[in-house]
Protein backbone atom coordinates (compact mmCIF):
# COMPACT_ATOMS: atom_id res chain seq x y z
CA UNK A 1 0.00 0.00 0.00
CA UNK A 2 1.29 3.18 -0.89
CA UNK A 3 1.85 4.91 2.32
CA UNK A 4 1.66 8.61 1.03
CA UNK A 5 -1.84 7.45 0.05
CA UNK A 6 -3.23 6.23 3.46
CA UNK A 7 -2.63 9.47 5.72
CA UNK A 8 -2.77 12.50 3.78
CA UNK A 9 -0.77 15.66 5.83
CA UNK A 10 -2.86 15.98 9.42
CA UNK A 11 -3.69 19.17 10.79
CA UNK A 12 -5.41 20.95 13.13
CA UNK A 13 -8.78 20.60 10.83
CA UNK A 14 -8.13 17.06 10.14
CA UNK A 15 -11.26 15.07 11.97
CA UNK A 16 -9.83 12.17 14.13
CA UNK A 17 -11.51 8.37 14.13
CA UNK A 18 -10.33 5.16 16.04
CA UNK A 19 -9.83 1.75 16.18
CA UNK A 20 -10.32 0.26 19.95
CA UNK A 21 -8.85 -3.14 19.95
CA UNK A 22 -6.78 -5.37 22.35
CA UNK A 23 -4.21 -6.36 21.23
CA UNK A 24 -3.92 -3.42 18.35
CA UNK A 25 -0.94 -4.43 16.28
CA UNK A 26 -2.73 -6.25 14.17
CA UNK A 27 -5.62 -4.17 13.28
CA UNK A 28 -5.99 -3.17 9.34
CA UNK A 29 -8.79 -0.60 9.60
CA UNK A 30 -5.72 2.48 9.70
CA UNK A 31 -4.48 1.50 6.43
CA UNK A 32 -7.72 0.57 4.83
CA UNK A 33 -9.30 3.35 6.03
CA UNK A 34 -6.58 6.24 5.21
CA UNK A 35 -6.82 4.54 1.56
CA UNK A 36 -10.07 5.61 1.19
CA UNK A 37 -9.91 8.79 3.01
CA UNK A 38 -7.58 9.60 0.79
CA UNK A 39 -9.58 8.36 -2.88
CA UNK A 40 -12.36 10.98 -1.44
CA UNK A 41 -11.10 13.65 -0.47
CA UNK A 42 -11.88 13.41 3.38
CA UNK A 43 -9.79 15.15 5.74
CA UNK A 44 -9.64 12.15 8.51
CA UNK A 45 -7.34 9.93 10.08
CA UNK A 46 -8.29 6.85 11.86
CA UNK A 47 -5.82 5.83 14.44
CA UNK A 48 -5.17 2.94 16.64
CA UNK A 49 -6.15 2.81 20.78
CA UNK A 50 -5.36 0.10 22.42
CA UNK A 51 -7.43 -0.21 24.96
CA UNK A 52 -8.12 -3.52 27.52
CA UNK A 53 -11.66 -4.37 28.73
CA UNK A 54 -10.82 -2.66 32.24
CA UNK A 55 -10.30 0.57 30.27
CA UNK A 56 -12.83 0.79 27.71
CA UNK A 57 -15.36 2.81 29.51
CA UNK A 58 -12.85 5.49 30.50
CA UNK A 59 -11.82 5.45 27.21
CA UNK A 60 -15.05 5.52 25.78
CA UNK A 61 -16.01 8.24 27.69
CA UNK A 62 -13.22 10.81 27.04
CA UNK A 63 -13.80 9.93 23.46
CA UNK A 64 -17.82 11.70 24.05
CA UNK A 65 -15.57 14.78 24.65
CA UNK A 66 -13.45 15.34 21.65
CA UNK A 67 -15.48 17.63 19.80
CA UNK A 68 -13.19 16.74 16.58
CA UNK A 69 -13.89 12.89 16.66
CA UNK A 70 -16.33 11.53 14.58
CA UNK A 71 -16.00 7.85 15.52
CA UNK A 72 -14.58 4.75 16.02
CA UNK A 73 -14.93 1.17 14.76
CA UNK A 74 -14.86 -1.64 18.04
CA UNK A 75 -12.91 -4.53 17.41
CA UNK A 76 -11.84 -8.14 19.52
CA UNK A 77 -12.59 -7.91 22.92
CA UNK A 78 -14.85 -4.79 22.93
CA UNK A 79 -17.68 -5.62 20.27
CA UNK A 80 -20.14 -6.93 23.21
CA UNK A 81 -19.20 -4.69 25.78
CA UNK A 82 -19.10 -1.18 23.54
CA UNK A 83 -23.19 -1.85 23.09
CA UNK A 84 -23.57 -0.79 26.91
CA UNK A 85 -21.43 2.37 26.58
CA UNK A 86 -23.52 3.45 23.40
CA UNK A 87 -26.72 5.91 23.68
CA UNK A 88 -28.60 4.27 20.65
CA UNK A 89 -27.97 1.36 18.61
CA UNK A 90 -28.96 0.67 14.82
CA UNK A 91 -31.30 -2.56 14.62
CA UNK A 92 -28.33 -4.92 13.30
CA UNK A 93 -26.76 -4.36 16.40
CA UNK A 94 -29.71 -4.74 18.99
CA UNK A 95 -30.58 -8.09 17.24
CA UNK A 96 -26.39 -9.77 17.42
CA UNK A 97 -25.95 -7.88 20.73
CA UNK A 98 -22.90 -6.52 19.29
CA UNK A 99 -21.35 -3.12 18.14
CA UNK A 100 -18.08 -2.77 15.92
CA UNK A 101 -18.68 0.59 14.51
CA UNK A 102 -19.75 3.90 16.72
CA UNK A 103 -20.71 7.29 15.58
CA UNK A 104 -19.75 10.53 17.70
CA UNK A 105 -22.71 12.72 17.07
CA UNK A 106 -22.05 16.59 17.82
CA UNK A 107 -23.76 16.31 21.15
CA UNK A 108 -21.60 13.35 22.37
CA UNK A 109 -23.89 10.63 21.69
CA UNK A 110 -22.53 7.59 20.94
CA UNK A 111 -24.67 5.49 18.03
CA UNK A 112 -23.72 1.87 18.15
CA UNK A 113 -24.30 -0.34 14.55
CA UNK A 114 -22.74 -3.76 13.60
CA UNK A 115 -21.52 -4.16 9.93
CA UNK A 116 -19.74 -7.17 10.34
CA UNK A 117 -21.95 -9.79 8.94
CA UNK A 118 -23.04 -7.49 5.99
CA UNK A 119 -18.69 -6.92 5.13
CA UNK A 120 -18.10 -10.49 5.23
CA UNK A 121 -21.17 -11.48 2.95
CA UNK A 122 -20.27 -9.07 0.67
CA UNK A 123 -16.95 -10.66 0.28
CA UNK A 124 -18.07 -13.70 0.01
CA UNK A 125 -19.87 -12.48 -2.92
CA UNK A 126 -16.86 -10.76 -4.57
CA UNK A 127 -14.97 -14.12 -4.19
CA UNK A 128 -17.31 -15.89 -5.96
CA UNK A 129 -19.58 -17.95 -3.43
CA UNK A 130 -23.19 -17.27 -3.23
CA UNK A 131 -24.14 -18.31 0.05
CA UNK A 132 -28.31 -18.49 -0.83
CA UNK A 133 -29.15 -22.16 -0.01
CA UNK A 134 -25.23 -23.48 1.36
CA UNK A 135 -24.91 -25.75 3.90
CA UNK A 136 -23.15 -23.48 6.72
CA UNK A 137 -20.86 -24.55 9.91
CA UNK A 138 -20.01 -21.24 11.73
CA UNK A 139 -17.08 -21.57 14.63
CA UNK A 140 -18.22 -19.20 17.51
CA UNK A 141 -21.02 -17.85 19.37
CA UNK A 142 -19.20 -14.05 20.38
CA UNK A 143 -19.80 -11.09 18.57
CA UNK A 144 -18.27 -10.99 14.86
CA UNK A 145 -19.45 -14.84 14.80
CA UNK A 146 -23.45 -13.50 15.44
CA UNK A 147 -22.76 -10.76 13.22
CA UNK A 148 -22.11 -13.01 10.23
CA UNK A 149 -24.77 -15.83 11.63
CA UNK A 150 -27.85 -13.04 10.91
CA UNK A 151 -26.14 -12.01 8.16
CA UNK A 152 -25.62 -15.60 6.82
CA UNK A 153 -29.64 -16.15 7.26
CA UNK A 154 -30.51 -12.73 5.68
CA UNK A 155 -28.79 -14.46 2.70
CA UNK A 156 -30.69 -17.05 2.63
CA UNK A 157 -28.25 -20.44 3.48
CA UNK A 158 -30.47 -23.35 3.75
CA UNK A 159 -28.93 -24.38 7.37
CA UNK A 160 -26.47 -23.37 9.83
CA UNK A 161 -24.68 -25.43 12.46
CA UNK A 162 -23.42 -23.60 15.30
CA UNK A 163 -19.50 -24.82 16.75
CA UNK A 164 -18.84 -23.15 20.27
CA UNK A 165 -16.69 -24.08 23.13
CA UNK A 166 -19.50 -22.90 25.21
CA UNK A 167 -22.56 -25.05 23.76
CA UNK A 168 -25.08 -22.72 25.90
CA UNK A 169 -23.30 -19.34 24.02
CA UNK A 170 -23.57 -21.38 20.61
CA UNK A 171 -27.77 -22.73 22.06
CA UNK A 172 -28.29 -18.99 22.96
CA UNK A 173 -27.27 -17.41 19.66
CA UNK A 174 -29.20 -20.29 17.69
CA UNK A 175 -32.56 -18.98 20.11
CA UNK A 176 -31.85 -15.62 19.07
CA UNK A 177 -31.96 -16.55 15.33
CA UNK A 178 -34.30 -18.92 14.89
CA UNK A 179 -36.72 -15.59 16.88
CA UNK A 180 -36.00 -14.10 13.53
CA UNK A 181 -35.65 -16.44 10.69
CA UNK A 182 -38.16 -19.04 12.49
CA UNK A 183 -37.81 -21.15 8.95
CA UNK A 184 -33.99 -21.47 8.96
CA UNK A 185 -32.69 -25.23 10.07
CA UNK A 186 -30.17 -23.99 12.51
CA UNK A 187 -28.15 -26.81 14.55
CA UNK A 188 -25.84 -26.40 17.69
CA UNK A 189 -23.78 -29.35 17.08
CA UNK A 190 -23.27 -31.35 13.60
CA UNK A 191 -20.71 -32.87 11.26
CA UNK A 192 -18.15 -30.56 9.81
CA UNK A 193 -17.58 -32.82 6.90
CA UNK A 194 -21.16 -32.70 5.88
CA UNK A 195 -21.34 -28.60 5.45
CA UNK A 196 -20.26 -27.38 2.08
CA UNK A 197 -19.30 -23.21 3.83
CA UNK A 198 -17.12 -23.51 7.13
CA UNK A 199 -16.84 -20.09 9.15
CA UNK A 200 -14.29 -18.98 11.18
CA UNK A 201 -16.17 -16.41 13.13
CA UNK A 202 -13.81 -16.83 16.63
CA UNK A 203 -10.02 -15.39 17.26
CA UNK A 204 -8.41 -18.70 17.44
CA UNK A 205 -5.69 -18.31 15.10
CA UNK A 206 -4.62 -14.76 15.68
CA UNK A 207 -1.52 -16.23 18.09
CA UNK A 208 0.53 -19.14 17.25
CA UNK A 209 -0.49 -20.77 19.86
CA UNK A 210 -4.21 -21.25 19.29
CA UNK A 211 -6.28 -24.19 18.98
CA UNK A 212 -7.96 -24.90 15.41
CA UNK A 213 -11.17 -23.38 15.37
CA UNK A 214 -12.61 -26.32 13.02
CA UNK A 215 -10.95 -29.78 12.70
CA UNK A 216 -8.28 -29.82 10.13
CA UNK A 217 -8.07 -33.48 9.04
CA UNK A 218 -11.78 -33.79 7.97
CA UNK A 219 -11.67 -30.78 5.70
CA UNK A 220 -12.09 -31.60 1.39
CA UNK A 221 -11.92 -30.01 -1.52
CA UNK A 222 -15.87 -29.67 -2.27
CA UNK A 223 -15.63 -27.39 0.98
CA UNK A 224 -15.14 -23.50 0.82
CA UNK A 225 -13.05 -22.26 4.16
CA UNK A 226 -14.43 -18.20 5.04
CA UNK A 227 -11.92 -16.59 7.66
CA UNK A 228 -12.75 -13.53 9.97
CA UNK A 229 -9.43 -13.22 11.31
CA UNK A 230 -7.01 -10.51 9.38
CA UNK A 231 -3.91 -10.90 10.61
CA UNK A 232 -2.00 -13.18 10.13
CA UNK A 233 -3.14 -13.06 6.35
CA UNK A 234 -3.04 -16.83 6.03
CA UNK A 235 -4.01 -18.78 8.94
CA UNK A 236 -3.17 -22.18 10.14
CA UNK A 237 -6.96 -22.63 9.23
CA UNK A 238 -6.37 -21.45 5.58
CA UNK A 239 -3.08 -22.70 5.14
CA UNK A 240 -4.68 -26.61 5.88
CA UNK A 241 -7.72 -25.50 3.90
CA UNK A 242 -5.46 -24.68 0.88
CA UNK A 243 -3.71 -27.94 0.99
CA UNK A 244 -7.25 -29.83 1.40
CA UNK A 245 -8.03 -28.42 -2.15
CA UNK A 246 -10.80 -26.21 -0.54
CA UNK A 247 -11.42 -22.54 -1.86
CA UNK A 248 -10.72 -20.15 0.80
CA UNK A 249 -11.67 -16.46 1.95
CA UNK A 250 -9.30 -14.55 3.94
CA UNK A 251 -10.37 -11.89 6.48
CA UNK A 252 -9.28 -8.91 5.08
CA UNK A 253 -11.72 -8.66 2.29
CA UNK A 254 -14.48 -8.56 4.87
CA UNK A 255 -13.29 -5.57 6.38
CA UNK A 256 -12.37 -3.65 3.23
CA UNK A 257 -15.83 -4.72 1.53
CA UNK A 258 -17.54 -2.81 5.14
CA UNK A 259 -15.07 -0.23 5.59
CA UNK A 260 -17.34 2.63 3.23
CA UNK A 261 -19.86 1.28 5.21
CA UNK A 262 -18.37 2.20 8.43
CA UNK A 263 -16.54 5.54 6.88
CA UNK A 264 -20.56 6.74 6.19
CA UNK A 265 -22.02 5.22 9.77
CA UNK A 266 -19.24 7.98 11.49
CA UNK A 267 -20.46 10.95 8.72
CA UNK A 268 -17.21 10.56 6.95
CA UNK A 269 -18.56 10.24 3.40
CA UNK B 1 4.94 21.43 3.57
CA UNK B 2 5.21 18.04 1.78
CA UNK B 3 1.89 15.70 2.87
CA UNK B 4 3.79 13.08 2.08
CA UNK B 5 6.23 13.63 4.73
CA UNK B 6 4.44 15.13 7.48
CA UNK B 7 2.52 11.33 8.13
CA UNK B 8 3.51 8.58 6.75
CA UNK B 9 1.54 5.46 6.97
CA UNK B 10 -0.38 4.38 10.11
CA UNK B 11 -0.99 0.98 11.09
CA UNK B 12 -1.79 -1.03 14.33
CA UNK B 13 2.18 -0.57 15.36
CA UNK B 14 1.89 3.09 14.87
CA UNK B 15 2.15 5.03 18.72
CA UNK B 16 -0.28 7.41 18.94
CA UNK B 17 0.18 11.39 20.47
CA UNK B 18 -2.33 14.07 20.59
CA UNK B 19 -2.89 17.88 20.99
CA UNK B 20 -5.26 19.08 23.27
CA UNK B 21 -6.79 22.65 22.01
CA UNK B 22 -9.94 24.72 22.01
CA UNK B 23 -10.29 25.84 19.51
CA UNK B 24 -8.74 23.59 17.75
CA UNK B 25 -8.45 24.30 13.95
CA UNK B 26 -5.17 26.53 14.28
CA UNK B 27 -2.86 23.97 15.83
CA UNK B 28 0.37 23.78 13.47
CA UNK B 29 1.52 20.70 16.12
CA UNK B 30 0.52 18.08 13.96
CA UNK B 31 2.32 18.93 10.76
CA UNK B 32 5.39 19.75 12.13
CA UNK B 33 5.75 17.18 14.65
CA UNK B 34 4.44 14.51 11.62
CA UNK B 35 7.72 15.87 9.74
CA UNK B 36 10.04 15.44 12.65
CA UNK B 37 8.75 11.85 13.01
CA UNK B 38 9.04 11.52 8.81
CA UNK B 39 12.78 12.85 9.53
CA UNK B 40 13.67 10.58 12.29
CA UNK B 41 11.73 7.80 11.14
CA UNK B 42 9.42 6.96 13.88
CA UNK B 43 6.46 5.07 13.52
CA UNK B 44 4.63 7.87 15.43
CA UNK B 45 1.28 10.02 14.59
CA UNK B 46 0.25 13.09 16.53
CA UNK B 47 -3.41 14.09 15.91
CA UNK B 48 -5.63 17.06 16.75
CA UNK B 49 -8.21 16.32 20.03
CA UNK B 50 -10.48 19.16 19.94
CA UNK B 51 -11.65 19.50 23.95
CA UNK B 52 -13.06 22.29 25.85
CA UNK B 53 -12.22 22.81 29.38
CA UNK B 54 -15.17 20.92 31.46
CA UNK B 55 -14.27 18.01 29.47
CA UNK B 56 -10.16 18.42 30.05
CA UNK B 57 -10.10 15.76 33.07
CA UNK B 58 -12.28 12.93 31.31
CA UNK B 59 -10.49 13.16 28.04
CA UNK B 60 -7.15 13.04 30.04
CA UNK B 61 -8.53 10.25 32.10
CA UNK B 62 -9.32 8.47 28.74
CA UNK B 63 -5.93 9.09 27.44
CA UNK B 64 -4.52 7.51 30.51
CA UNK B 65 -5.83 4.42 29.53
CA UNK B 66 -5.10 3.95 25.97
CA UNK B 67 -1.37 1.85 25.99
CA UNK B 68 -0.23 2.89 22.53
CA UNK B 69 -0.96 6.42 23.51
CA UNK B 70 2.77 7.93 24.36
CA UNK B 71 1.75 11.83 25.54
CA UNK B 72 -0.12 14.60 24.64
CA UNK B 73 0.86 18.68 24.14
CA UNK B 74 -1.37 20.93 25.36
CA UNK B 75 -2.40 24.13 24.39
CA UNK B 76 -4.55 27.32 24.80
CA UNK B 77 -6.95 26.75 27.41
CA UNK B 78 -5.58 23.69 28.97
CA UNK B 79 -2.10 24.64 30.06
CA UNK B 80 -2.29 25.46 33.82
CA UNK B 81 -5.83 22.97 34.41
CA UNK B 82 -3.49 20.20 32.63
CA UNK B 83 -1.16 20.33 35.98
CA UNK B 84 -3.96 19.09 38.09
CA UNK B 85 -4.30 16.08 35.93
CA UNK B 86 -0.49 15.05 35.77
CA UNK B 87 0.94 12.78 38.63
CA UNK B 88 4.29 14.68 38.11
CA UNK B 89 5.77 17.67 37.73
CA UNK B 90 9.12 18.70 35.56
CA UNK B 91 10.77 21.73 37.68
CA UNK B 92 9.81 24.17 34.75
CA UNK B 93 6.21 22.91 35.40
CA UNK B 94 5.44 23.53 38.75
CA UNK B 95 7.74 26.32 38.69
CA UNK B 96 5.76 28.22 35.89
CA UNK B 97 2.55 26.39 37.32
CA UNK B 98 1.44 25.00 34.22
CA UNK B 99 2.33 22.35 31.40
CA UNK B 100 2.59 22.26 27.86
CA UNK B 101 3.38 19.19 27.04
CA UNK B 102 2.22 15.31 29.26
CA UNK B 103 4.39 12.12 28.57
CA UNK B 104 2.52 8.78 29.09
CA UNK B 105 4.46 6.06 31.11
CA UNK B 106 3.34 2.54 30.34
CA UNK B 107 1.68 2.25 33.87
CA UNK B 108 -0.62 5.12 33.19
CA UNK B 109 0.99 7.91 35.05
CA UNK B 110 1.15 11.21 33.39
CA UNK B 111 4.24 13.10 34.00
CA UNK B 112 3.99 17.22 32.76
CA UNK B 113 6.49 19.53 32.12
CA UNK B 114 6.62 22.84 30.17
CA UNK B 115 8.67 24.06 27.17
CA UNK B 116 7.21 26.80 26.02
CA UNK B 117 9.54 29.15 27.43
CA UNK B 118 12.98 27.66 25.76
CA UNK B 119 11.19 27.26 23.12
CA UNK B 120 11.02 30.83 22.90
CA UNK B 121 13.79 31.44 24.08
CA UNK B 122 15.42 29.81 21.29
CA UNK B 123 13.47 30.71 18.58
CA UNK B 124 14.82 34.18 19.56
CA UNK B 125 18.46 33.33 19.39
CA UNK B 126 17.81 31.41 15.98
CA UNK B 127 16.19 34.96 14.86
CA UNK B 128 19.15 36.89 15.76
CA UNK B 129 17.88 38.27 18.68
CA UNK B 130 20.10 37.75 22.10
CA UNK B 131 17.49 38.60 25.13
CA UNK B 132 20.14 38.89 27.25
CA UNK B 133 20.81 42.32 28.97
CA UNK B 134 16.87 43.28 27.03
CA UNK B 135 14.24 45.84 28.45
CA UNK B 136 11.46 43.19 27.84
CA UNK B 137 7.91 44.29 27.93
CA UNK B 138 5.74 40.88 27.95
CA UNK B 139 1.81 41.05 27.20
CA UNK B 140 -0.04 38.12 29.55
CA UNK B 141 0.30 36.46 32.76
CA UNK B 142 -1.30 33.04 31.62
CA UNK B 143 0.64 29.78 30.99
CA UNK B 144 2.68 30.82 27.98
CA UNK B 145 3.37 34.23 29.14
CA UNK B 146 4.44 32.72 32.69
CA UNK B 147 7.00 30.30 30.35
CA UNK B 148 7.95 32.86 28.50
CA UNK B 149 8.95 34.57 31.35
CA UNK B 150 11.15 32.34 33.43
CA UNK B 151 12.85 31.63 30.47
CA UNK B 152 13.23 35.21 29.57
CA UNK B 153 14.69 35.42 33.78
CA UNK B 154 16.83 32.55 33.24
CA UNK B 155 18.49 33.94 30.14
CA UNK B 156 19.52 37.45 31.88
CA UNK B 157 16.97 39.66 30.80
CA UNK B 158 18.07 43.22 32.30
CA UNK B 159 13.97 44.27 33.20
CA UNK B 160 10.75 42.60 32.56
CA UNK B 161 7.59 44.59 32.81
CA UNK B 162 4.47 42.13 32.91
CA UNK B 163 1.35 44.14 31.45
CA UNK B 164 -2.26 41.93 31.60
CA UNK B 165 -5.38 42.82 31.75
CA UNK B 166 -5.56 41.56 35.33
CA UNK B 167 -3.38 43.44 37.19
CA UNK B 168 -3.40 41.02 40.23
CA UNK B 169 -2.43 37.71 37.91
CA UNK B 170 0.58 40.49 36.68
CA UNK B 171 1.88 41.09 40.39
CA UNK B 172 1.18 37.23 40.78
CA UNK B 173 3.76 36.16 38.42
CA UNK B 174 6.36 39.32 39.44
CA UNK B 175 6.23 37.32 42.94
CA UNK B 176 7.00 34.02 41.70
CA UNK B 177 9.32 35.06 39.35
CA UNK B 178 11.46 37.63 41.81
CA UNK B 179 11.24 34.46 44.57
CA UNK B 180 13.10 32.38 41.51
CA UNK B 181 15.72 35.51 40.47
CA UNK B 182 15.75 37.74 43.21
CA UNK B 183 18.20 40.20 41.51
CA UNK B 184 16.12 40.58 38.21
CA UNK B 185 14.03 44.04 37.82
CA UNK B 186 10.30 43.18 37.11
CA UNK B 187 7.59 45.30 37.17
CA UNK B 188 3.66 45.28 36.38
CA UNK B 189 2.66 47.95 34.59
CA UNK B 190 5.37 50.59 32.63
CA UNK B 191 5.43 52.18 29.46
CA UNK B 192 5.32 50.24 26.14
CA UNK B 193 7.93 52.44 23.79
CA UNK B 194 10.77 52.06 26.56
CA UNK B 195 10.95 48.74 25.85
CA UNK B 196 13.23 47.07 23.14
CA UNK B 197 11.83 43.36 22.80
CA UNK B 198 7.93 43.54 23.16
CA UNK B 199 6.42 39.93 23.95
CA UNK B 200 3.08 38.73 23.35
CA UNK B 201 2.40 35.88 25.20
CA UNK B 202 -1.63 36.52 25.62
CA UNK B 203 -3.91 34.71 22.95
CA UNK B 204 -5.30 37.98 21.88
CA UNK B 205 -5.00 38.00 17.36
CA UNK B 206 -5.95 34.56 17.17
CA UNK B 207 -9.43 35.32 16.39
CA UNK B 208 -10.06 38.87 14.33
CA UNK B 209 -12.01 40.76 16.60
CA UNK B 210 -9.64 40.52 19.70
CA UNK B 211 -7.93 43.64 20.92
CA UNK B 212 -4.93 44.58 20.42
CA UNK B 213 -2.15 43.15 23.61
CA UNK B 214 0.05 46.34 22.91
CA UNK B 215 -0.75 49.82 22.02
CA UNK B 216 0.03 49.22 17.82
CA UNK B 217 0.38 53.30 17.95
CA UNK B 218 3.93 54.03 19.94
CA UNK B 219 5.44 51.23 18.24
CA UNK B 220 8.93 51.81 16.45
CA UNK B 221 12.13 50.80 14.44
CA UNK B 222 14.27 50.29 17.18
CA UNK B 223 12.10 47.62 18.96
CA UNK B 224 12.05 43.62 18.53
CA UNK B 225 8.28 42.27 18.47
CA UNK B 226 7.93 38.83 18.92
CA UNK B 227 4.59 36.55 18.56
CA UNK B 228 3.50 33.18 20.38
CA UNK B 229 0.29 33.03 18.58
CA UNK B 230 1.01 30.42 14.81
CA UNK B 231 -2.49 30.83 13.17
CA UNK B 232 -2.85 33.63 12.05
CA UNK B 233 1.06 33.83 11.05
CA UNK B 234 1.01 37.37 10.67
CA UNK B 235 -1.24 38.51 13.54
CA UNK B 236 -1.99 42.35 13.73
CA UNK B 237 0.45 42.72 15.86
CA UNK B 238 3.03 41.84 14.18
CA UNK B 239 1.54 43.61 10.51
CA UNK B 240 1.73 46.90 12.60
CA UNK B 241 5.21 46.11 13.89
CA UNK B 242 6.47 45.51 10.22
CA UNK B 243 4.56 48.55 9.20
CA UNK B 244 6.60 50.62 11.95
CA UNK B 245 9.90 49.07 11.21
CA UNK B 246 10.30 46.22 14.10
CA UNK B 247 12.29 43.29 13.20
CA UNK B 248 9.48 40.37 14.00
CA UNK B 249 9.47 37.10 15.79
CA UNK B 250 6.64 34.59 14.45
CA UNK B 251 5.00 32.22 16.56
CA UNK B 252 5.54 29.17 14.59
CA UNK B 253 9.97 29.10 15.07
CA UNK B 254 8.62 28.80 19.35
CA UNK B 255 6.65 25.83 18.35
CA UNK B 256 9.39 24.26 15.61
CA UNK B 257 12.34 24.75 18.13
CA UNK B 258 10.71 23.18 21.25
CA UNK B 259 8.66 20.38 19.14
CA UNK B 260 12.21 18.04 19.31
CA UNK B 261 12.38 19.17 23.37
CA UNK B 262 8.61 17.59 23.53
CA UNK B 263 9.11 14.47 21.21
CA UNK B 264 12.26 13.77 23.91
CA UNK B 265 9.99 14.00 26.57
CA UNK B 266 7.01 11.90 25.58
CA UNK B 267 9.65 8.85 24.82
CA UNK B 268 9.54 9.15 21.07
CA UNK B 269 13.29 10.48 19.82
Amino acid sequence: MNSALTAAGITGRTRVYGILADPIYHVKAPEVMGALFARHGVDGVLVPLHVTADGLAAVVDGLRHLRNFGGFIATVPHKTATTGLCDALTREAEQIGAVNCVRRDADGRMIGTMLDGIGFVEALRVSGLEPRGRNVALAGAGGAASAIAFALAAAGVARLTILNRTADRAEALAARLRAAYPSLAIAAEGTQAEHDLLVNGTSLGMRPQDAAPFDLTTLHAGQFVAEAIMDPETTPLLAAALAAGCRIQRGLPMLECQIALMARHMGAL
